[in-house]
């Protein structure tokens, strides 16, 4: 994994975005289902708000505590302790329980520090891990949020989840062009 | 169960009293949980949104499928198909498996149709059941959000989210007085 840069935050597209995944999903006759820390349920909201997106959704959990991580995901108490609820390995524990738990093609799963407390200087506010399973290909991204000039916590909630959508879509549509 | 008036949809000061709720939560130190259908992750984004709500929050879950609902809350098969998946039965028994996964202080769950499509005559757009367990006390209201001005789908869902919410903050209110 490697960080990516995400200069442009375009959250305005993001409905759009959101609107073109849940209908090359229905398309493709594909699931998805969503794992959520900071986010704290807005994926799922996003999916949800396209008429129609019962026939693709799954299932979204926001585990936001670290017992509700190990609980529900199976993420392992020493991942969490070893790297932190906030880390590379802890998104990848993420998506591979929800995977587990779901059966769902696309999933995604995100932990990270929307602030405006939390940060740290190796951790500072917009450090999001999102990871992805996208049928059966999995990898953690590191959008670089915390180079956005707006550090609201909404702005950085809206970003990761336009990011998220954003690596769905692409990979997709990739696909669909095979 | 009665039907409860909800003559104004008081979207506009949802903000305020989901901030008032987290409030109320973080000073009495109970925790939160929401287990939601056709809000689909509408209840979390808002809890989480207010900055200090991993204090409180605990757990959120999106049932979109029957499977899930089933499988993740243990709403019987036989609820389902006696009563239907949007109905007081299910709602009921959405936030007695939310309560039991989550061991949360106050459990909310939600099971409606917001449209556009889905709805018929007995049980048109706007039928949603929202499912509460404040403290021990458990009951199921159903707000005639059918009768709103607005039918659109996000209307629907940030209705049934106001009527949650200012259920439960009215509740911890009255408890606060005692």
């Amino acid at each position: 994994m490697v960080s990516s840069k995400f200069s442009e935050c375009q959250t305005e597209k993001l409905d759009k975005t959101v609107a073109n995944v849940v209908k090359l999903l229905e398309r493709k006759g594909l699931t998805i289902a969503t794992a959520e820390s900071c986010t704290g349920g807005l994926l799922s909201e996003l999916i949800t708000s396209v008429s129609g997106a019962s026939a693709v959704f799954e299932l979204g959990i926001c585990t936001y505590s670290e017992r509700i991580k190990t609980e529900f995901l199976g993420v392992p108490a020493e991942v969490i302790q070893e790297f932190g609820v906030v880390s590379e390995q802890t998104a990848m524990s993420m998506v591979r329980g929800l995977k587990k738990c779901s059966g769902a093609d696309v999933c995604v799963s995100v932990t990270g520090i929307a602030g405006p407390s939390g940060g740290t200087a190796e951790k500072p506010v917009g450090t999001v891990y999102i990871g992805f399973d996208i049928c059966g290909r999995q990898f953690v991204k590191l959008p670089e949020l915390w180079k956005s000039d707006n550090m609201s916590r909404e702005h950085i909630r809206r970003c990761a989840a336009a990011f998220a959508f954003g690596i769905i879509e692409k990979t997709l549509m990739e696909a669909n062009s095979n």
